[in-house]
């Protein structure tokens, strides 16, 4: 009967997207930690942040106790052009598996960033154009969210300057050009344009980068040009927030057709993916309304909530940023070179931290050879090639139903696909020439990397 | 009034997509000419093409009279999988162009394989896969079209061996990587693994391939294993007919909120996208109901309608194929090795060479540096970035808009968005680095071509 009425994808009707951001924290009780002045560890003012951050995403960033904040209007027509995403039933998938599990995933990959982080990027971008900045600047790695912010950027004809690691900038040149076209300035980093990267040149003269080095570099032009402001793909509040938006079209789609899922799996790297997709569902169990189980799925390379501690640490290697309070590894702390599944941040968001050590989410870490295994079984049953970020919660959401099988139970199971994998297919290639494998960090290399984190009290 | 009612993206519901595939020919009082054997130079017999293709293809292939043909329940539940894929109002482009017109675009890229292809893919896979054969053979370029096919042969386990020109094999890896992916057995061509690849290689130690080198590999491997097939991705009736799922569904979704396309414009490489975008639109206006404006537009470098001849010639450069009566520059054209845009086919599919002769299409030959020019402008205002080839259609639909800012008048421009650029980024990068320059080739190339067509009475 259901299978006859639930679609193979479900699509929102425009009148019935968000007009408000969801703010999970308005309904926690034990609020996460503020964040802290890196030079006198007290939790930064408003004032103080408002140097780093525009004046509405500082509100934004602060607010503990507004739970629906309005999206502007310019930005809902921007959200248009790319969404509401679609909701899939895998029905082909559960097929495949012989599974009575009901299996659903929102897919945030039909644009051109390739993931949930366009959502994020247009805010900040909107809000900086609307306080009259004349630019900004960030930091990529992969490329993801580089991208995504030249998008953004490029549709409100704000100028971005990015610093992209320069291995990255080299081996990636199709990220690179994606940013060129968009209209970004996009800078290997190291590069001889700032002091930090001069200096770091000069000590260092063959390095290839790391994300540390570009953050501070990043931060310096934004800091030394009038107007300009860095900002930030991942980890922050106001990046949760925004990225509600996933869990909230999911949400009203589900109700829509009377479906209640009992798992909810996603992937986590800095974890704003799988704090936009919950949000709106933790907020309903928070309030006493549902249960649910939340699964978040981390890299066996790089378990910060698996293995590491709940504690204040620098958002950034460069150590510029203030500190968070959060599951971390160790802001020194790096996954080992052979890791290809993404996910590599050494921390995690405050808010999915919180959440986490109230106990309200599960956490698993997951191999990347199993990882791969998924994305292209995935890949060949639902015609999706998707990111390896997003692959981690497939994994776990084939485990799960897998279980339903043996059990006989009919679970309904969802999950974040976040991205496509078509600018990961270097990794891809090393899986299918059976040249990946795992690393698993020893209990030494973290407790060594865990033994630098920042005295607080 | 009405800019309140149509969204941004109009996507069917899942009960409205088409049950039926549209085969314009029944509507056509003028036929397409029939293939002709290129041994006999008599027209191909059912029975002759049964050696080709198999046999529910052979009969689409052939059939001038159905209009309707019911689409199989597997290659429809495909389809639900990655379409509908949404008619989107182009406001945003409408806005920055200051243009009174309406813009539509049907986007068919929002699928792994990045384009239409995959349309035409499953069914040709499909039917093979009823008849029980062991597998199919195919060459790719650039790759889309292998990629496509890789795809549905995944989901149909069904075997494929795709012979793709060596330089792309080499320059893009990542083609070739998603298409091992979807476990393709993937060979560089020339190989040593044909006799037609062994000999090449002998005479030309170090070539890098062609496409008709490529093709004439894949059919050999196709003859000489059992129960094996050789398909190909576009200029064939059969394809077109595949394809009118983009017409149909584009159609439904006009007639539902009331809009009427003036003009319909679509890039024309083989003709695949094109004919199955205006194939409904068509029939129509042949059957007395409506009027449009249909334009094909081409790339400069390579004019078939627009410089062409309206002839028999071999379909491919190997001349292995049947002869097809089309549009073409004689199967020897190459088009200048600057030439980024794609749509490199020397000729054009039989129905839309047919409509044009006709004079019911017209035709507009574009240089690609203005066809990036549109790319890049699109790219930065509706978020899509678009494929070279779809960028032709994406050209001369912003010269349209903008004769109309001219005239005023509020005309309702349909252009075909066939798909993504994300693998076609190397093009991008000579572009965004002013390297990409215009290539017309001159009668007398083209006439030397021309001279070397095959003699059909």
């Amino acid at each position: 009967m259901e299978n006859k009425t639930i679609p193979y994808k479900i699509y929102l009707k425009e009148e019935e997207m968000p007009t408000h951001y969801y703010n999970v924290r308005a309904d926690m009780k034990k609020k996460p930690a503020p964040l802290l002045n890196p030079g006198t560890l007290q939790p930064m003012t408003a004032e103080e942040l408002e140097h780093v951050f525009c004046k509405e995403l500082v509100k934004q960033e602060l607010d503990e106790t507004t739970p629906y904040i309005p999206i502007p209007e310019k930005i809902r027509n921007f959200y248009k052009m790319y969404r509401p995403s679609p909701l899939v039933r895998a029905y082909e998938l559960e097929r495949k598996l012989g599974t009575p599990a009901h299996i659903y995933y929102k897919f945030e990959g039909n644009n051109t960033s390739g993931s949930h982080k366009l959502n994020s990027a247009i805010a900040q971008a909107y809000y900086a154009k609307e306080q009259g900045l004349k630019g900004l600047t960030t930091e990529t790695g992969a490329g993801q969210w580089g991208t995504a912010l030249s998008m953004a950027c490029a549709y409100l004809d704000l100028p971005l300057h990015v610093y992209m690691v320069k291995v990255s900038y080299e081996q990636k040149p199709f990220r690179r050009e994606v940013m060129r076209t968009y209209g970004a300035q996009v800078t290997p980093s190291p590069s001889n344009t700032t002091n930090v990267g001069r200096k770091i040149l000069e000590e260092f003269p063959g390095t290839t980068g790391s994300l540390g080095c570009a953050i501070s570099e990043a931060v310096e032009d934004a800091v030394t040009h009038e107007g300009y402001r860095y900002v930030l793909g991942s980890v922050l509040n106001q990046v949760l927030l925004h990225q509600s938006i996933i869990g909230l079209e999911t949400k009203t789609a589900m109700d829509k057709y009377g479906i209640k899922p009992d798992i909810i799996i996603g992937c986590a790297g800095g974890g704003s993916n799988l704090g936009g997709l919950i949000s709106p569902f933790m907020g309903a169990q928070l309030r006493g309304e549902a249960k649910y189980r939340f699964i978040a799925v981390e890299p066996a390379s790089c378990p910060s909530l698996t293995r590491g501690k709940y504690a204040y640490d620098f958002a950034d290697t460069g150590k510029v940023c203030p500190l968070a309070k959060m599951y971390t590894l160790g802001s020194g702390f790096i996954p080992s070179a052979n890791h290809a599944g993404g996910l590599r941040y050494h921390g995690m968001s405050p808010v999915v931290s919180e959440l986490y050590d109230q106990g309200l989410i599960e956490a698993r870490s997951v191999e990347q050879t199993s990882v791969f295994e998924a994305a292209e079984y995935f890949a060949k049953v639902e015609g999706i090639l998707p990111a390896p970020e997003s692959s981690h919660a497939i994994r776990v959401a084939i485990d799960e139903a897998l279980k339903c099988k043996e059990t006989g139970e009919q679970k309904t199971i969802l999950f974040g696909l976040t991205g496509t994998g078509y600018f990961d297919l270097v990794a891809y290639e090393k899986f299918n020439n059976g040249e990946m494998c795992d690393y698993i960090p020893s209990d030494e290399d973290i407790a060594a990397s865990l033994a630098k984190l920042p005295k607080v009290e």
